[in-house]
């Protein structure tokens, strides 16, 4: 099966956004198999839309399109397509009644050009759109299947992956369920984990599993279809197991959690607060994990120790410590994440020292960090040797600074 | 003109990164008054490469190509469009040079597909790469033009600018200097900053000014079309001048200024040391700071106080103050302020207290800001009133305090 995914939209073309869309759709598609091999991105123009689908009727077995379905004259994407396949546009119920719903909601006026957006294809299969009110489409004519989907991403991402998948997986015939189970991994390369993996990946049927890389981590997507959920879930469950054994130890998170929210979890769950001194950082640490709401039950707060004097001034390090081990060490991690527990009365401190570059710093080469983290009594350091720039090494130090803090926190609670 | 815009790579298909190529080069052609009709992305195949060119052949006087210019077997744009054209690819001097310079720098081993990347077509005009090895090629051929250019965004956006837009506005015949100037504004909206040099908008003719807007920023270029460099920022700077006198105010730098950059180029040039508490923020304003190489000797460090004890024990904050004053309020944000200025022993304290959401804060709505800033024996105080989600709020906050610094700073230079 081969698709194309077209992007319509004046403001694309126009730079002023970047279709992510299309690499989001390419994504998924390419986890459950179906292989894309143009993206397309043509402006609110009807004339150049219908050449654009002319062409991708001729390549593509399935043709994907975000944007467009809005209230407005400019959003022609199903006009454009209902005309080219010969059906009529009819106002879908439920559609209508939930447009109503969010105006009397938020009190505004409904316009007559609203009600536009509950118009869908004669023929086609209604998409469910949960965070907006233009639904989307899918409609099978002359053996070419057709998906319409909103362009705001936060809309059409989660109808792409509840409606669009199954919709296209279930064309065969079979009304399969899909379930999705993702394992987030952090502190291991790609390559590596492809190759711990290895026997997985290549025994991979059902469900499958994908690894996919971003910039900062990487993560295993496995994909179930069965009969039910239940059924799925049971066919991910040994599957998921046989990968925690082999590389359950880089495993922080699954789903949607993040580095910062499983941290946040596993801190306000232990009710522990926490308190951090960061020099190479700067306060990323703490930034990062004050992205969670509720937090502040927790983050008692912390020093940014830039310099040499602030740390002997506002953390009390020993000169003689410094002198010793000097500022990039074990010692000097492990000293920051004490004292700064001590001094804001917290249950964990975590330190942060390095090199983050351009120049090597106290005499170790750039990337060099040292994090400490202390926890009640005990106290661990943790080193890494970053290869990045400046400022990528220092959000890595801080995302791993997370990552050891999650890996002390779990240890603790199946100490306990 | 139409310009096409073709991006060549596998891994935008499989959704592994975004065609943000394809945003940045219709920005810029948007900018200069070329139309771009369609981007189209394909894959690492010579028949559907070709395909998609004769495609755009049809459609567009102009064809831009980024991607598929390195020195594997799958990169293959160069060889397909020599292929189309009846050119051959012969290698470039300057290129092959420039890789051979590259590899005994760094002193590893070249091997004969890196000489591949020195190849260009026989006619084109060879666009330098600074910032890698594979050169871009622009070549007029049949009445249509096309612009060949490194996939990697830091390769390909600098050698767009500088090579590619020059020779495409110079395509006419006329061989002119295109001169840019960026002026970068913050505190300030798109539509008020449209709004307040409409009149220079309406009449601009050489230069250009387009204004553009970051989810955080908004700028203006001025482009500008002359005989030689000189004469072309004559044409500028009555226009810069007069934008000045409208909105001077809003501008905090030019060209590649950043909020960090400029605020610590102001630190460092006038030998001014820093220290910052920061409570909603968490760090996010010493962090974005710290992005700064160098940053270190002025940098002193600071302190998150995250919660109200903190406040209290960490910077002497009176509880009478929170009491009369409340924690989201001027009073409390000038006590960080000099608070932490004095810790530190700096020239300058900084800090930031609000109510980042999502809930209100201390009795004051989501949004609600206080930054202070002590320079010497002053200190002033500024609220921001923000509406974006607890996040963009807190980044903002950390932004709007770089920008109130850099205002402080200018105003004690013209005051001294």
């Amino acid at each position: 099966m081969k698709a194309e995914i077209i992007a319509v939209g004046s403001e694309l073309l126009l730079g002023q956004i970047t279709n992510t869309n299309a690499a989001f759709i390419s994504a998924r598609l390419a986890e459950v198999g179906i292989n894309v091999y143009y993206h397309t991105v043509v402006g609110d123009n009807p004339k150049r839309l219908e050449e654009a689908i002319t062409i991708a009727q001729n390549r593509a077995d399935v043709i994907i399109f975000s944007g467009g379905l809005g209230p407005t004259k400019d959003d022609l994407t199903k006009e454009t397509i209902a005309k080219m396949l010969g059906e009529e546009l009819e106002s879908d119920h439920a559609a209508l009644a939930s447009i109503e719903a969010y105006f009397k909601r938020t009190g505004r006026t409904m316009t007559e050009n609203n009600k536009k957006q509950a118009l869908v294809l004669t023929g086609s299969k209604v998409l469910t759109n949960n965070y907006g009110m233009a639904p989307g489409m899918a409609i099978d004519k002359n053996g070419k299947c057709y998906i319409l989907l909103p362009g705001p991403p936060h809309e059409m991402e989660p109808m792409f992956e509840k409606e669009a998948i199954p919709y296209l997986l279930g064309a065969s015939g079979k009304r399969e369920i899909i379930v999705s189970r993702v394992l987030k991994f952090y502190g291991i390369g790609e390559a590596e984990l492809e190759y711990r993996v290895l026997s997985i990946l290549e025994k991979q049927t059902n469900p499958t599993v994908a690894p996919l890389a971003s910039p900062d981590s990487v993560i295993l997507r496995l994909t179930a279809k069965a009969e039910s959920v239940e059924a799925a879930q049971k066919l991910i469950a040994p599957v998921e197991s046989e990968i925690r054994s082999l590389v359950g130890e880089f495993i922080y998170g699954i789903d949607e959690d993040t580095l910062s929210s499983k941290a946040a979890e596993l801190l306000l769950g232990n009710k522990l607060t926490i308190a951090a001194a960061e020099s190479l950082t700067a306060g990323l640490f703490m930034a990062e994990l004050a992205d969670e709401p509720g937090i502040s039950s927790s983050l008692k707060g912390g020093v940014v120790v830039y310099d040499e004097t602030a740390k002997m001034n506002q953390l009390d390090i020993p000169a003689s410590l410094l002198d010793e081990f000097g500022v990039v060490s074990p010692e000097c991690a492990a000293a920051l994440a004490q004292n700064v527990k001590r001094k804001f009365g917290s249950d964990i401190g975590v330190g942060l020292t390095g090199a983050a570059g351009p120049d090597p710093h106290d005499g170790k080469p750039m990337g060099t960090v040292w994090i400490g983290i202390a926890c009640r009594e005990v106290v661990n350091t943790f080193k890494l040797s970053l290869s990045g720039s400046r400022n990528a090494n220092r959000k890595r130090a801080a995302r791993f600074a997370l990552y050891y803090l999650i890996k002390e926190m779990k240890k603790r609670g199946t100490e306990n």
